[in-house]
């Protein structure tokens, strides 16, 4: 008997409360043939009276995250508090104490990537992420093992759901931006502040995280191109905030959808282009047709072709398949999401696509074209 | 450094060719971070004066398997000959001997994957079959993998690409089936004995190893159905040979496409109900849209939800891709394909599905409709 996988979790919000179920409810069942058990050792929220309110048992709790980290009875952290600090730190300093952790913080690593890479490397942790880019699906490990032999040329996708789910809402009913965003506030599909959807900036993180397993370079995130050309020149307001309707229904006359696409692309010289921008999308290809909360991820490498993964992409059950299959993966002693790839370099500033087709709009907005 | 990994190659066709040609290549880039290098130590043909005409050294030929596996000097096999022997005998005496096999086999696997599995668990060998289904779409591996949290309820999918280029091209030609598969054949998409095709039996032989990763069970490859009910009684021509023209047109007229599609469903009894059969897919469906030589497989998990993979299910260079990860996977000691996934029961009988909804065709035959 391999002695448990003693496991503290940071954060209890959608995703945490799942993960948190799972290894209450199934410790036998999350126990991989050949790995050890896992065992939940404690939670760390900001308020230890709504997660009892929650049904967590108050004895797992604490709201000293720090301290459960550095505690000799934690092996492994699932850090589920998204944003930076104190995530940055938290993870950092497991990392450095040997301790494994399993994140689905994009934020985190688009921006500390190399800094995470590096210790982990150094100290031989394993820093595991499926959870960050397409929720369950899985796309960052099979990209590091089942397609380890490939040469990827470009990585593209749809990758936010609560985009995704404005702009098919705009273009089903007719609606206008501010009024199908303020649906989905009360729907639970945006948030409260939803810049970090609508302005592309989580799918500019995905799409760091995507391209650090594609193509060994860890991009500067800012380097990502997240507002549209305009057809006066200079650039447009950033993601989705400045489609328009009318943007919608043009570009639907010609065959096509508006969506947030994520790029990125390799050329031969070593140069990576990367974009999470509004872009028109032919109706009648998979992309254009992936509507609401759907995610899918397109990878062209050679020799493969193009392979593509699709399913729900955010959501706390969904999002927990990854988190505990990570888990899992620790406790077989799988290593990184990274496996067997090369130490990836760090603060490779990304151009800007140049397109190829572009699709001038109503509201002045110059949308690439991707076919 | 490590020592490298001598490879011996069993089989230089289509895949084979790929797989030899990469391993000459580009023997570094094929050495993951923390692996061994990979090193071709022969390759086993039939006629070794068509493998020289092919590019293949001479040096490396053989016309003696066996011995190839047997050597010493050899430490992974790559079995891609196919069929049933001798690449059966050679496998098991491969694992047998402690050395890791990676096979494209799934006519093998699916009749002697407990025996095999059996071999490789009591000798510790690896037994790696990513490209046994899917060509290079990684699935296998991130059901064992990424899903591993999950308990699956559904797996089905398109599988056989000479099928679904056949159907795909009655349908959108409006051509009869004996001149469509005339065609393919010429065209090198179906082979000259196309049973093992048109017939089901190898998108068969690929639910079983479908099913063995999703239920952790080696479906009887026999209990699998493979002929249509006919509304009369009684049941039809196995596989695709009895779908007809007027079929497809009879179904597009309901907006349904007839497909080969393999499915398997876990019920809560224990019981698997397990399917290759004329499937009737709404058009407007990601199913129904997959055409040609492209391979969809859909899995339904919990938490997960519905995920699925997509790509080029077939060919040398898309199933050279899933070969070669595997071998990179052997030289990092990453183990089996099905990883941490406990030991599969064998000979496991599967139900006929019962359809709720079925499609009574012209032919006579009535199909199921999967929605």
């Amino acid at each position: 008997m391999t002695a448990p996988l003693r496991v503290a979790v940071l954060g209890a919000g959608t995703v945490g409360r799942e993960v948190i179920r799972a290894l209450l409810d199934r410790p036998g069942s999350l126990r991989s043939a050949d790995g050890a058990r896992l065992e939940l050792g404690g939670v760390a929220v900001r308020d230890i009276a709504r997660a009892v309110a929650a049904g967590i048992p108050e004895a797992l709790l604490t709201d000293a995250p720090a301290h459960l980290v550095a505690t000799p009875e934690t092996d492994v952290v699932v850090e589920l508090m998204g944003g930076d600090e104190p995530a940055r730190t938290l993870i950092a300093a497991a990392l450095t104490a040997g301790k494994a952790v399993v994140t689905a913080n994009k934020h985190v690593l688009a921006r500390h990537g190399p800094e995470l890479e590096a210790i982990a490397r150094r100290t031989g942790a394993a820093l595991r992420f499926e959870a960050a880019v397409g929720g369950g699906i899985p796309v960052l490990g099979p990209l590091a093992l089942d397609l380890a032999a490939n040469r990827f040329e470009a990585v593209r996708g749809i990758v936010n759901g609560t985009t995704n789910f404005i702009l098919t809402a705009m273009a089903s009913e007719g609606r206008a931006y501010a009024d199908v965003l303020a649906d989905a506030q009360r729907a639970g599909f945006a948030e409260a502040d939803p810049r970090g959807d609508v302005e592309g900036v989580d799918a500019a993180n995905k799409l760091v995280v995507l391209a650090r397993q594609a193509f060994g370079r860890w991009l500067e995130v800012g380097s990502v191109a997240r507002m549209p050309e305009l057809v006066a020149g200079g650039l447009g307001a950033p993601g989705i905030t400045g489609v328009t309707m009318e943007d919608i229904a043009a570009a639907a006359a010609r065959g096509l959808a508006i969506k947030l696409v994520v790029s990125a692309v390799w050329s031969d010289d070593g140069v990576i282009s990367a974009a999470a921008l509004p872009s028109a999308v032919p109706l009648d290809t998979p992309l254009g047709r992936a509507d609401g909360v759907l995610n899918r991820i397109e990878v062209d490498g050679v020799p493969v072709g193009r392979v593509a993964f699709a399913g729900p992409g955010a959501g706390g059950p969904a999002t927990s398949s990854a988190v505990l299959g990570d888990l899992m993966a620790v406790a077989r002693g799988a290593g990184s999401t990274w496996a067997g790839l090369a130490a990836a370099a760090g603060s490779f500033i990304a151009n800007r696509p140049t397109a190829s087709e572009t699709f001038d709009a109503p509201s002045g907005a110059r949308y690439p074209v991707l076919r």
